[in-house]
């Protein structure tokens, strides 16, 4: 992970030309599910996402990590889930996500999945480092597997490697 | 990303002292829900998991991006979800997955966050480069925000800091 500093400033210039007052109406509302979700109603940590395409907004969540009992139920995973529920598809081409915070690897990498355009975000990590492991986690996944926190092992290539070719000969297989 | 070769090497390193009768098993039946997913019942790519602890199977699923119309519904991140679903908590201290192949960064990040023990899989990215972009992701994320895949940028920063500063005051504050 760069220092905090340089992650902003970088972050600054790929940011589109200006913030307009409805990318700020956006992220008050995620800042609103920020705090309704990790300050009044205690459902998991203090993190919300909107998710909005064409001035409609898809998806508006919080983190349910405790009241789900699902360590994915970060509030950007929910929004992405909820958006693509909505619009009937397992990907957000051309939507922009508001979240309360800069995302974890595993949100950010579920948005990736989801092709969203872009993303807003507003504290760092560091804002709340004394409480969440966001950045040891990505500072793991740089790491190579022998150095992981969650111990990899390969077994059974060949019988995987088996299906995959079957896979590759379906005229109808999945594509997204 | 490191060369194939060598993350295999190094996961075979890392891995426990023996792969046992059992495991061959469990990863028998990854392979063969992976096999279902992709290409029996199409609910998505060919993949498949199993996730177990003290000998007990907690969940065994495979991919349904496509049924679910969700791009977080790896088989990964659904075997995780059923799992802490059925033992009643967001973690998975000291259970391990068996996964058909190795995990996109959304995945592992995810078992990160659930305290997996340890993950086995069986076919590597390069083993189906040519119909899922696993690696490109794992690349995409080593790189700073300005020249990511998703455009990220920064806005209300002191608005969430207020939130997070209201948290931490909580007596009963969200911990996982």
């Amino acid at each position: 992970m760069l220092p905090a500093g340089a992650t902003v400033a970088e972050a600054k210039a790929a940011a589109p030309a200006a913030i307009t007052e409805q990318d700020r109406q956006h992220m008050t509302q995620a800042i609103a599910l920020m705090r309704k979700a990790g300050v009044v109603e205690k459902t998991g940590g203090a993190f919300g996402a909107v998710i909005v395409r064409d001035g409609e907004v898809l998806a508006a969540t919080g983190n349910s990590v405790l009241r789900d009992n699902d360590p994915s139920a970060h509030a950007e995973v929910n929004a992405i889930r909820a958006a693509c529920k909505k619009v009937g598809a397992p990907n957000l081409r051309g939507a922009t996500m508001y979240t309360s915070c800069e995302c974890c690897p595993m949100c950010y990498a579920t948005a990736y999945w989801a092709r969203l355009d872009r993303i807003f975000f507003a504290a760092s990590w560091t804002d709340y480092a004394d409480l969440f492991d966001d950045s040891n986690i990505g500072a793991d996944m740089k790491n190579p597997y022998a150095k992981r926190k969650v111990r990899i092992a390969q077994m059974m290539r060949s019988d995987a490697q088996k299906v995959w070719q079957e896979f590759r000969t379906l005229p109808d297989r999945a594509r997204y």
